[in-house]
């Protein structure tokens, strides 16, 4: 991927952390807030930092705001702002706007009026930490579907030192393991007489229930 | 798992969506906030709620806040509240006491008064989406290692239709494919003549460089 | 007309002077509004009122809000209310909502969230008092077209006693008398001898610079 | 009409409004609020605009208002600004003031203190979208006297394709119609003979209950 | 005088004082303010004391304000409270209306509303301690016309023990004495062999300036 | 008197009003105020006007108060700087230090801390108009003794055109004439044949309640 | 001593600390606050705890105030509050009033109005610790006269294990030993061969300057 | 002791007071408080004094804070600044850190966060002042252990012109006369045939209880 030009207009801990990101990632950031303490906060985390009122059309016009590849609104409590600034956004003909919205109504708002993609930051943040608390030995998941889920999970203590062979997990879970990490190496398709120690997490693939079941071991 | 007892205390947009996962997945879960609207506003993501200081002693012991397996401080703004909650928690010998902070110094002040895990939900879900805006096809990851990440990406417009040895990915990428969900339907460890279809989702191990050139192909 | 059900949500001088025309007009009038003071203000220009946060959606099915054939929203400064009702109104399946906006941007939202029609009071009373200032024998005006008018004008004083025929305005002027309201009574295509006095006043047609130049005499 | 002077005190949206209606049609119009923001909010609606304390003498003086021909008082809220400012001019001799009222008792203080003429906005504009929503094909009208109205009306549907002297509306409904706005045409006096078709607008005069009986056909 | 009604509105310093004065010479006195510790504490000083909104007809009718042979309107600060209570207070029928005015233009505002007596109390007062600093012997003072007072004077220094004769009042300062208060006893009309002493104060009518230089002995 | 050098601390109604007369007396007068705008209002009725916080022993050094003959403290509403004032002013030497007191208590501390003169002018102007309004022919008055006053009154109606033999105001009212004011022309000790006519002012003395009895009449 | 009556008013840290003390010491005390919270705070450190306006002498008598041995008026920050309820205490008569002073000028103040005993907790708080500061081995001292303290000191490190007469502090110091504790029992008046141990103090009384130079030892 | 380098971080009464002592006793004292207003009124207290927010790590740093001896905490409401800067005075390597504490709680988290010292004045003062009521003839103390102190205690009235063989502190009361303090001049280990007089003080040990009964004789 080439550079691109990102603008982030709010900058509290989210959007910070958003352009921060990026802008690690050697992308282009102008960050953009009303407030020049948050501007000044942010100034390690962005390209430029601007103090602007980005519910006025004249301002998004001076900065240039259409040469933009992707805006994202990530204005923190102030519903009114966030739904101006993102009409003005699609009205100047940004392509890609990327709004943050604080509840459903809110979202459905910045639908109707053009975000191109709303999130949901602290409900999302929040439901991976409850997920995370409902199977402590799940570290980490991603959601193939309703139904299945790729998990990394710790070995459960019981197990350790034995071969994939000797727990024999599809017929005990009916889940597979489709890698092991062991002291940071990465051992993908596992033979089964792969042996497992302590601390070596496993990739396994599986009906979210079975997994509970498996990562619920101790 | 059997049903544990969480209380999470501030009853916020994180908090109330810690509360909501743990409550729609049949746990015990008791909110708190200092504030009565916020009281009512969860009402529907908890088994019980209050309205409470949890800076005084006494409040806690009251609520019996030791029985709780488990309390989440996520309290949103006021870091004073968290942090004399969290050492109150401690004190009356909560054995596992999670805490939200603003940023940094509040996070070491939490571990240092004895906070068993201290996340930072704003920082880490700005991460999440700027991570997504740079890899416009990668859906999700979990970042197996430093260097190693497993990636759930959509299929490059130009690869579909093809089997997974005419893309030969291994050669050309220097990644795995582990599995591929093609219409809800996981496929795990697929064979090499495996068709792979528009819209087709597939998960890929590899160094994070490589796959981001791969995630990048149109 | 029959008698229909209107909800009115914002009690401001404007909210209550809708309120109060409908139902003198006989119509059955719920007057709505968050705060408890404009509620008490509005008794007697409304049939029931309440004090409800209309940005609820509970709040606003409790109230049975589907059944009135039309809600006007003229929440008074509060963008986001205005918004956020406007929303939930359609959203609950409203026929007819009429909203108030504040400015361009908050009726291009208001259009686009699903109001049915959008009115600026202020815009276009300002408007009204400002054709008068600029024609003072102009009373009144209907604009028929982007250059035609329909107005009633005050006799200039320079002509009054003569017949029409004798003031020929349509070879003086380019208009055309529809009417003529002398002492309350109303003349429809009044005849060439009708004689015209002081305090009468005209119905013309015209082309609006014309009938400027006409309600400029003095 | 030559140029005049005007001076717009409080621009708000109320008087922004009259002031950009009076600068449009090539008046010289001053702007003067209290209020920085205000004043440069409303640069494009006026000849020149000032931030100024119009309740002190010294200040109205400095700005020479006595030459100005005619004041227009459209404070939005602060009531006792507005009396005082009203009160200063009449000292100081502007001959024509026009000032807006908040509410009755405003008013009869405005006119006491010597006002020419007392505006209520907020009230008129209720009414006449009231009177459009009683009679939604009428789409605006004049107030002739206490009982008769000419009124401007989308045709019914049942009556569309039809000539005038098949309606016979005077018979019927017991108005007349004086002018047909056909495809921004204007016919006026219409012979019997002329059809009407869908779109037309009619424009009738009667008694207002005649008016309404007729202008609720569908 | 028989028994009177008064009403005072506004119970602050002023008030109070204006209602305990009256109250105390046993006359009728209803004190009225619409904050509520201002009616406790003035609770000594009035027959009765209401809270109510004075600025609102419908509280004034049923107070039944039209039945008090007299109101004072003593509202400390605020001015539009001022000007509306006493405009209602003559719509209803007051006969005698006294309005403290808070300076120059609201006193003309109140006087054209209406008030039959506009008093100035801290411009009064302020007035008053500066004529006695000016003329520490003078105790205090009737204006008769622009140029006459009667002042009362305590006998300079230099002047005790002698006869009226001695002094020769009206040769030396153009003054003359009406009165002597010596001891708590008043001598009217003293004849010319009246010994004068210490701490005896003189009442002396005469041209301002005349006093003026007499007063100023020591 | 020669010049003195008067400061005048709090600069709201009254303090302006004292330094106001000082000043056009031909006095020199410093005006003092914390606050800008009141240093503003005030420039018109002082010789020279300061921003300054009093509370601060530097500053009043570095104003030179010590060498000013008499400083009022007329500080509004604020009873700590009124009082942290005073005892200043008292500690740096001041002689005659005059202090305006919200109330008994406040007027106790001043005293007790040092203040020569304690007023309270809210007070004091209430009685004054109350007593007006007990005898409403009663323009003035100068209280003699706690039994005796003088008071200028207008004479009644029904005593008009009669000599003060006729009235013989001594035996029917037990009070003493000693001075009529008519048409701006001052008679004192009036000759019994000396006629009284329509809106003259009679200057009498007597008990309280005798001449209570005789203002009374109408 | 007897079992005496002692009122706190004013119960932030300050003046909780001193019920506290005086009350685990077998005394009645009465703490007083305005606040309601603050009262609730209190209540484990006194005998009665009640809500009141101090600066009301009414309440004050209510409360029986002029029974107390002594009031303590540790009002936190409102100097105001401070000196009408130090007045009020005198004027009713209570005995002993002790007041706390926020600066030197509330001090002077409180005194001429009649505090008993006027305290300076953070100014001589604040000049403790600074003394430990400065002498680090001095765990406390009594100032007996401008020059002479006696002081408790930590044993020097390089001292310890010797004898008085071997260290001979008052020839190389001057100062005198006048006790020593050693493991918590006291040994008034050593003998010369008392050997002296780690951790052991010393108390020693001499010139403040001679007793530096030893304290400062290492 | 040679010269130190102190800072002192919020400059309210108690810290302006530890800063003035160090000063004053000829140290180098840095004063900071985040309020401009703190830090002028401090400025005759401390060596240098700045404005900062000691909560940002970047601006510590740039005051060099590195390089101080000690600095003392003295923030006076703010517990969350207190907290972040005493954490960031220990992350940057101050040796020596005293916090002042608002109440236990806070002096928690102060000293798990690492503060060498945490002081509670409030508190301590409040004793002290207790300590002093309960024993009014006691002055001073110094606690030895749990159960001995040494007191300074003003003669009894009953005792005077006794010599201490007469007196017999050691029989009657338990307790130990270690000096005298009479006329300013002190004398340790005082003779038996000593005559004490009035106002001499006495340094006596002893059991807290036995030294209570000896200072509450009159």
């Amino acid at each position: 991927m080439g550079k691109r030009q990102y603008a982030v207009i709010g900058l509290g801990r989210f959007g910070t952390s958003v352009a921060h990101r990026l802008y690690t990632a050697g992308q282009e950031v102008l960050g953009i807030d009303i407030n020049e303490e948050s501007v000044e906060n942010a100034e390690l985390s962005v390209t430029h930092a601007v103090i602007a009122d980005t519910t006025e059309a004249e301002t998004l016009k001076s900065i240039g705001i259409r040469n933009f590849d992707c805006v994202i609104v990530a204005i923190g409590n102030d519903m009114q702002s966030s739904i101006l600034t993102t009409l003005l956004l699609k009205e100047l003909g940004v392509k890609k706007v990327i709004a943050k919205a604080l509840n459903k109504n809110h979202g459905q708002v910045l639908s109707k009026i053009g975000a191109d993609w709303v999130i949901y930051p602290e409900r999302d943040m929040g439901e991976r930490v409850a997920n995370q608390l409902l199977s402590p030995n799940m570290l980490n998941y991603i959601e193939l579907s309703k139904e299945y889920n790729i998990e990394e999970i710790i070995l459960p203590m019981s197990m350790k030192g034995k071969s994939l062979r000797e727990l024999d997990l599809r017929a005990t879970y009916n889940i597979s393991v489709i890698a092991i990490v062991s002291n940071g190496e990465i051992i993908i398709a596992p033979s089964p007489d792969q042996d497992i120690h302590e601390k070596d997490m496993l990739l396994v693939v599986g009906n979210k229930e079975d997994l509970a079941v498996f990562a619920n071991n101790e």
